[in-house]
């Protein structure tokens, strides 16, 4: 990001504050009964602050798009984003003849061209650089693996129904545009009433059915389309069901994640490596939810690419051996307490973080900085990525620390990539339901010796006196934890009896000595047995390509000033095609130089395509620029052919047999084209471009 | 395949043969009462035969396991392969903690790494060669689509249920084991029977829910593990079923197949091509089917990776510019005269079979070559692979012609990939339910003066005689083809009225002169309009694996002659590590130079492993060669190491700065082992492999 657009941007996070803090004291004014003159004159500020921000946030578009006229606001970049993407086939609505399904989107062959390379590119950077296991496990899921994951209980979103149509809704989201648009146009409303409003914002996720559907009937919210009444807000499930096998006795589901499928494979891999710690395990793979009304386009699909790490490690040592690799890396943290306190994002050094404890502990510091790197390698803008920890009521409760690299795009900050450190939550879930023990050794260099307790229940003297309810007596006593069991051993030595709670039974029982033996006893043990913890960054492919759409789009003016021209700035690594190979004039020569070329880039492993079409050269550049190709090579003679760089549109002249290598090694990243441009002589295009 | 191999295969087919005249004889004799030392000769003679046959199938195991007791049958071979892969994770039966689901299965890391190989070659061999246009649809379809398409009302298999249990099975698959049981194991069936139970085999595919339950009953066939009494066939449709969005009103499927996705954008895709044919659309993804009972493990199963490729053509030229480059392979073909003669596979060379009109047209023929190239280079054993042509009983009616690559297994030969010339069935299909026109036109360089049957019928008038039938009326003149409508005119212009079948209304109807106006007009016409026809190639990518694995799959003595080690002589292509790195003792020295070569291999992009144990060097080759690793690099010096070639075990002694250039050299494919083997000093290991 330019520095002037990084200024911007903060001027803008400034102005906006302004208007809120002069929105508040309109508020008051008018609650306090002021006189009119001093009513007014507030807001007139008011007005003036808003024609400023409006000011900021065209140039900010300017600055962004490249458009020097600073027309264009985020939707109207959103807009020409996305119909250069439609247009090209970077995506297509799917089964369009059929006017699609909302949520559902192809990928066209240069979209599809820029997946395989991000997710090449992901594979390389985390899969084989760490030496990852890689597994690929099917999409159809039988019920008991979701069942122990949580996701048929809890993977819900609370929908309402419009009472005459039936159309669905999220209930939060109704609420949630509510509080929104009272809070930003209607000046009427009371400092209490918005200052109530924000409060509902803030505790918008945590609230459970029975309060949103009161907080919609107070606020007299409708159905948005008809204005109809609502239903009371109720769970939906948002996997999709099916069924498997033609029995239709065995519910299944389309995974909502990767990630059960390595963990329910955990013990085989930990095998597979040697039964060691720490190791990973990645997965590829396709994941599906049902959402009840999509919106934002491309970032909320209902089908969509994840690529998901299972880190398994010792709870004991969450050290990293390569951490020390990324501790000096410096980029926006959005720590707990500053969101909490209001403030922004800052850039904190990663060492610093994890040396603080701001970030939980090192392994998870490591892999927030490898996704760091990952992102901004893929040509993700650094000014607009900031990691964001989860606030305590955003986090599960057996989560011991969780960050999102969130990054900025037309809709605002999203999520693209999880971090979180889930403890040993998953591998003791599918422990418990499958019965088979998902656990990790530490074997001891040598014995060691611990006092362990021993709670030994008398069966036949419990069966005397409790009978049916024996086992029940016998689980409880065994249950107990070590103060419990220690208070009943003096108890027991000290008046013979003891007055006992089975929970399981709902009442007291009388034990007496006879019928349990509790002591402390020495052994010596060879191993620890211990459930991992697993440290999980989770990546929404889908959502990475699209916030890179965005940030590597911008807009031009054609050579005549009399188009406005599409270009996306992909690096090499990303773009669809690398190259393209130009006759500058359809004639055999020319073809026949295009072809030798054409051949020493497929032996270069890089991946290009001719145009020998009659059309300008200046359209045929227009088009691929379109496409982000970094490079085109034009043949105007047969002994030399000039090469054009995207961004600065500079060309330089090269021999024949040169032009594969050169291409080459600028994008394999080995030189760059300042080298290049250096080297060789530079070529005057003339008129030629338009 | 080794030349024994395939002479052994050979006699086993004549062998097969002689035994089936011999059952017949036998029977024969039986039935014609023949006397009692006439029959027990035959039994003999048979038995003999029986015991020969069996001889060869030990040797041609013993020649295909290179297991030189030949002690292996079908079974037991494919047994060793099955148990080499799941204890080495190639694959994983899924959710196996929740003991699994039938017809669903994990790769785990060697297959992912074997998966991904197979995958990016495809990409290389067949998109990028051919600059076809891949695309990435949603598995999530809607109902609409697999109407159209056929899937709805026809993508089914014939079941029943086991009355008492509610068990499932393919009725095919009951009556097909019965019939087969029955003519291989009982002698005492009638040669008339033994005809009958052929032909049901024969005619199997084509039989109705009713006929199928008709034999089933008539044989008395009940359920396989119970006994009990079966349902009456009906058919179970095989995709998986699902709802999307929220409301429940909208059915959806998980595809079974990835073509849809291509066939519904062709318009687009066309667009994007520059409006020009012919030109290639491909997907790889996942496809589901909610098989019945999933048997032949790998082979049949419910959610799989299919890669397909939909090559849309002119229907008058099916030419193809690179036919030349394949014309001259010759390799095993299975026309449909050869199957329904009784005679088998033979090598034919692909232009002959083009040219003689065996194979349809130019451009099927080129996909047959350009798969035969494919299977080839992954390690298919090209005498154990044939290209078999449909019969006319198992094509589809629109069909104009359909090839299977098969691949002999320890199953039999088993259907990979299916190369189909489908007309322009699939275009035609969602032309008609969306209407929205994929078509193509094609442009004439001077307009053609064409000659049109123009049907004018006379509303006004045909509204008084018909009233609310007028539309029907008017639409079954529009239908008439160019006879009738010629028919018609004559008739009118001679009588001034004809009768008329109006099969919408069900009637005739008179129409009179004065209702219709028939006419030839010239016309000129500057571009023609037509459906492409389209060719699928469409691959199996797991059953191409599984066959792969088997035919890759060996076991070898250990030098000490102790026990049997297993061997998966992949290329380097398949192999899912290149190499691995070891230091022959634990020494930091040592250590160090592994790590300097690892890091060249990294720098040239060839996937290894360093494995630092202290296992023996033996154990260490030994757990490689299962994993079909091809090259191993032992450093037991610090300046030069050997590199020991997986399947001839011989060891070379390079440098340690060219070790990794080496390797790359070979693994790419520019050199071969034997020039590594004769420009380097060889090592003999002594007795350190064991």
């Amino acid at each position: 990001m330019a520095a002037s657009e990084y200024s911007l941007r903060r001027a803008l996070v400034e102005k906006q504050s302004s208007i809120e803090s002069q929105g508040n004291a309109v508020r008051a004014l008018k609650a306090s009964n002021a006189v009119k003159a001093d009513v007014d004159e507030a807001i007139e500020k008011l007005n003036a602050l808003k024609l400023e921000k409006s000011s900021i946030e065209k140039q900010l578009q300017a600055a962004v798009s490249g458009n020097p006229d600073g027309s264009v606001n985020k939707e109207a970049f959103r807009q020409a984003v996305v119909n250069t993407l439609e247009r090209r086939l970077f995506f297509i609505p799917s089964f369009k003849i059929y006017r699609g399904v909302a949520g559902l989107y192809d990928y066209g062959p240069p979209g599809c061209a820029v997946k395989s390379n991000v997710l090449a590119f992901w594979r390389q950077h985390f899969v084989l650089e760490e030496n990852m296991l890689e597994v690929d496990c099917p999409c159809v899921t039988p019920e008991v693996v979701l069942k122990a994951s949580g996701h048929v209980d809890k993977f819900t979103d609370l929908m309402v129904k419009d009472e005459k149509t039936g159309t669905c809704y999220r209930a939060d989201h109704l609420l949630k545009d509510f509080c929104n648009e009272k809070i930003q146009k209607d000046l009427s409303i009371s400092a209490e009433k918005a200052a109530e409003l924000k409060h509902v914002l803030a505790v918008l996720d945590d609230l459970s059915a029975e309060e949103l559907g009161a907080k919609i009937k107070e606020y007299g919210i409708t159905a948005p389309d008809t204005k109809n009444p609502l239903s009371d807000p109720y769970p939906f499930n948002l996997m999709f069901q099916t069924s498997i096998g033609p029995s239709g006795l065995s519910p299944g589901y389309m995974r909502p994640e990767t990630a059960q499928g390595i963990f329910v494979n955990f013990k085989d891999l930990y095998y597979y490596n040697g039964n060691k710690l720490p190791f990973a395990a990645a997965q590829i793979g396709q994941a599906f939810r049902n959402e009840i009304s999509p919106r934002q386009g491309l970032l909320r699909v209902r089908e969509f690419t994840l690529a998901e790490i299972e880190h398994f490690v010792d709870p004991e040592d969450k050290s990293h051996p390569k951490y020390s690799e990324v501790a000096d890396l410096e980029f926006l943290m959005f720590p707990r307490e500053q969101q909490v306190s209001g403030q922004s994002a800052k850039k904190i050094r990663l060492g610093e973080a994890v040396s603080k404890g701001i970030v939980n502990n090192e392994t998870l510091g490591y892999f927030i900085g490898r996704v760091y790197l990952f992102l901004t390698h893929l040509g993700i803008d650094k000014d607009r990525l900031r990691f964001r920890q989860h606030l305590a009521n955003e986090m599960a409760h057996y989560a011991a620390d969780c960050w999102d690299a969130e990054i900025e795009s037309s809709y605002g900050w999203i999520e693209c990539v999880g971090i979180a450190d889930r403890s040993a939550y998953d591998l003791r879930a599918h422990t418990d339901k499958s019965g088979v023990p998902l656990v990790a050794h530490e074997k001891f260099s040598e014995p060691k010796e611990v006092e362990k307790l021993v709670i030994a229940p008398v069966k036949k003297e419990l069966g005397l006196s409790f009978k049916g309810n024996q086992k029940k007596v016998v689980e409880a006593l065994e249950a107990m934890n070590e103060k419990e069991a220690l208070d009943m051993k003096s108890s027991l030595e000290t008046k013979g009896e003891v007055e006992f709670y089975v929970c399981t039974l709902g009442e007291n029982v009388t034990i007496k000595k006879s019928m349990v033996s509790i002591s402390k006893e020495k052994k010596k043990e060879h191993q620890r047995t211990f459930t991992p913890s697993v440290i999980e960054p989770s990546f929404g492919i889908g959502r990475i390509i699209y916030c890179l759409y965005e940030h590597s789009f911008y807009m031009r003016s054609s050579k005549a000033g009399d188009e406005q021209q599409n270009v996306f700035r992909f690096p090499p690594l990303v773009a669809p095609i690398k190259c393209t190979v130009f006759p500058l004039v359809q004639n055999q020569q020319y073809e026949d130089v295009a072809k030798i070329i054409s051949k020493s880039l497929t032996a270069a492993g890089i991946s290009h395509k001719i145009d020998i079409t009659g059309t300008s050269i200046g359209k045929r550049y227009a088009r691929t620029d379109e496409l982000g190709v970094p490079f085109a090579i034009t043949v105007d003679s047969t002994s030399s052919v000039t090469i054009r760089e995207r961004d600065s549109k500079d060309q330089i002249r090269v021999n024949v047999e040169e032009a594969a290598s050169v291409v080459k090694s600028v994008t394999d990243g080995h030189t760059t084209w300042a080298d290049a441009w250096a080297n060789f002589p530079h070529h005057s295009s003339g008129s030629v471009e338009d």
